[in-house]
């Protein structure tokens, strides 16, 4: 009926299990042009769970939504040093338009601090200005050379946050709440533990004095940086001449900051919660938490719908959000298979024979459990069991962490845990580019972030072995 | 203490009054790059407002979002040949990207039907498989001559539905159930009058077998299209090759829909109920509903607040989109002009003797009545307010409607209309394209569309005076 849908074992191929687990569970597909992909709506409800969560948290934090022009001049990347040598080599370019060469080459924005800066330095005179606190969501584009689907992509959605304020004071607690904004979003709604820290020089964004990030561990042991937070300090102010007029009468640099986090949030959910059925979603990101789906044979199925129906309107009056599967043209078993691929939390069968003994069937699709629960109290029963679920698939991702989590004091250890294990590996840093470099060529792992209350302070270098100015998390990326 | 605001009156320039109250109003700015623009935090509540009304709607008529890439590849274009006239002459292009030249250019999307017809074909095999109801929401760009910030940019914003259907009875069904959504939207809670109907077809949508449009009637009595729904007949089925196979075993091609409005809504907005006083904005949309100010001598400040912030607490409890103003900074005064150029429909001031007689001062922004309301029951007072105010601002607008509608047997009443009123004028039309010409020319006013329930039936044509086969809307544009 359907054609058969098969994922190739993580253990077997992490990579294609990906793939498998994204195009089964109908998240994607690919585009006509390199690097760009179809968010399908599976994978964009995804996507819209996130804004909502995202979103609320950044209102209730202060900041508004604006928008601002995708197509940012050339000239504008110039004006901010390391911000150019930093975008410059993947930016595309408009170069005509309406049958005519431009004047100047117009980039399709890889980020908008630039345009950003150009707006603040019209819009901040005075200390009554300030703070300005705006975000976007908007489209942006990377031509990354290599591209894998939600993680890295020509063309991504994100929000990006920015700030200006009147001193470093204030930029900087800001940089520091909307860090905070992200931990707390991915750990309770995405149900997936991170590590916050600081990022070291060579890893900062193109532009920042200082950039944080949230780390998650894939199941591969790999890391995804989920969310950044950037504080800029007066660089941009200066490159785009945004100053206020201070209380005291003189002329003052704001502070800015920015902060982004992207649908690579939806690949980092895959893979941080999927297994060998297909993708397995949190109940507070899900699009859909419970199926609904009626079984028996069809002489009966008058019976069960009459009892069906009205159990789905009380469902979902009740706030959860329930979809019913009663097509004819599927069977259940087919069914069953497909809510799991696609990750819905719990899955309801109801046939005659329940009814009868006023009774449905639950399945969790994170333990695998088959529940019979009775047909009285059942959303007390349904709400119960999507906070468990929350909870166990966070505790899951947490004792997956732990269970790959390393310490090292050399290099050599470092090497030889990542050779036989995955994971992340706390070790020592002495603060030198050149350190982490040698790390990386030894074996591809970078430095993550440098973990605020890291688990155990590592006094030296695992390359030189000189005093260590900071502990890190050292782990492969995509 | 900031510039002094202005406004053009409406009557002695309308050009320069929009511009004035959308400045006034901080709902956008002008960008670095022609054509395009900054939608200000104030603007882009209003389209979040429009987002929230429209995508319930479409979800609750079984739609589900997804995202599309932007960039198309030019061949895409080529294969429906009245969609590639109607848009090439506004693309824009990327032809390089990475320090390389594209081998094949990429237009930044104007619409999205050839990028979704490559995905339907892809996604569409079996009856089973239809309909396929998704929408997106995007930015598009159309590289303008003449821009006018939210009614015609090069970038903008907006969402494009697109469906694919097995017949074309459910396909036309489903274009006209989404005109009616917009209809019911922006008259319910954009608070217009709109006349849905048929455009001619040399108005329709490049690539429609026919396009519907609603059309509102703006301050200047010219016409904004704020909304459009098109039947596409099989032709980009046929141009993408979406073939499915029928439940009778035969392949056949889908037929497809498309439907879209934008940001220019939010021009509309102001337009229609704006006045010379700034933007007047209804209660649904209002991202602000109510704006308290706290006022008298700074001296009995306390006792004020004292009882403000708890009524601020008490009105936000309640549902209301309400704001406080309590900055010292700003004169009460200030504030009033203010939130009357930003559109609030209500303003609720509060002093010390309004304490001592358990009162507030509340003040409307449609009509400018002062109302003085007891503290008890306010909620219900506030309540029925915005309501009355909606319905109010609706009533105005199907009044000024009206007494701006008028109605023409011959070019000549036509032109004399025009030339000493405005507004639109009904018409009777033969079919011929070189009529609607000839109007076109003589009064820049062309049809606007074929109004569902036309007040009165026109039996001949205005310009010929042969047989009419429809009555038309004839008005200016933008």
């Amino acid at each position: 009926m359907a054609e058969e849908k098969r994922i190739t074992p993580m253990a077997q191929d992490f990579s294609a299990w990906y793939i498998d687990v994204i195009k089964n569970a109908d998240l994607m597909d690919y585009a006509p042009v390199r690097g760009c992909m179809i968010f399908k709506p599976a994978g964009y409800a995804i996507w819209e769970a996130i804004q909502r969560g995202l979103d609320s948290r950044f209102k209730a934090t202060g900041h508004e939504n604006a928008y601002f022009p995708m197509l940012i001049p050339e000239s504008f990347f110039n004006k901010e040093k390391e911000h150019v040598e930093g975008f410059a080599p993947e930016l595309p370019w408009v170069t005509e338009a309406a049958g005519e060469k431009l004047e100047e080459r117009l980039a399709l924005r890889p980020t908008s601090e630039t345009i950003v800066g150009w707006a603040f330095q019209k819009w901040i005179q005075s200390w009554r200005d300030l703070p300005v606190l705006v975000n976007q969501w908007a489209n942006v584009f990377r031509w990354e050379k290599r591209t894998l689907p939600f993680l890295r992509t020509s063309e991504f959605l994100w929000q990006e946050g920015h700030t200006a304020h009147a001193d470093e004071k204030e930029a900087r607690e800001e940089t520091i709440r909307m860090l905070n904004v992200y931990v707390d979003f991915v750990q309770n709604e995405m149900a997936l533990p991170v590590w916050e820290g600081q990022k070291t020089p060579s890893e900062k964004f193109a532009g920042a004095i200082d950039t944080y990030s949230i780390e998650a561990m894939m199941k591969d042991g790999k890391a995804v940086q989920a969310g950044t937070s950037h504080y800029m300090g007066t660089k941009f102010a200066q490159a785009f001449n945004i100053q206020y007029l201070d209380k005291d009468q003189t002329l003052k640099f704001v502070h800015t900051t920015s902060w982004g986090a992207s649908t690579r949030l939806i690949g980092c959910l895959v893979m941080a919660h999927g297994d060998d059925k297909g993708l397995r979603l949190p109940p507070k990101i899900a699009p859909v938490q419970l199926v609904m789906i009626p079984v028996g044979p069809a002489k009966l199925r008058e019976k069960v719908l009459a009892r069906f129906d009205p159990l789905f309107q009380q469902i979902k009056a009740a706030g959860i959000r329930v979809k019913a599967d009663a097509r004819e043209e599927y069977s259940p078993g087919w069914k069953y298979n497909e809510y799991e691929l696609r990750g819905v939390p719990l899955r309801l069968e109801i046939g005659p024979r329940d009814i009868d003994n006023n009774v449905v069937i639950i399945v969790r699709r994170d333990t695998g459990e088959k529940i019979t629960a009775s047909q009285d109290g059942l959303i007390d029963i349904i709400n119960n069991l999507l906070t468990d679920i929350q909870q166990n698939m966070y505790n899951q991702a947490l004792q997956f962490r732990q269970d790959h989590s390393f310490e090292a004091t050399t290099l050599a250890e470092l090497t030889d845990i990542l050779d036989k294990q995955f994971g992340f590996v706390l070790g020592g840093w002495c603060g030198s580019g050149a350190c982490e470099e040698e790390v990386k060529k030894a074996t591809k792992a970078t430095a993550r972030n440098k973990p605020f209350g890291a688990p155990k302070q590592m006094p030296t270098c695992i390359t030189c072995g000189q005093p260590s100015v900071a502990t890190v998390w050292y782990a492969r990326g995509y």
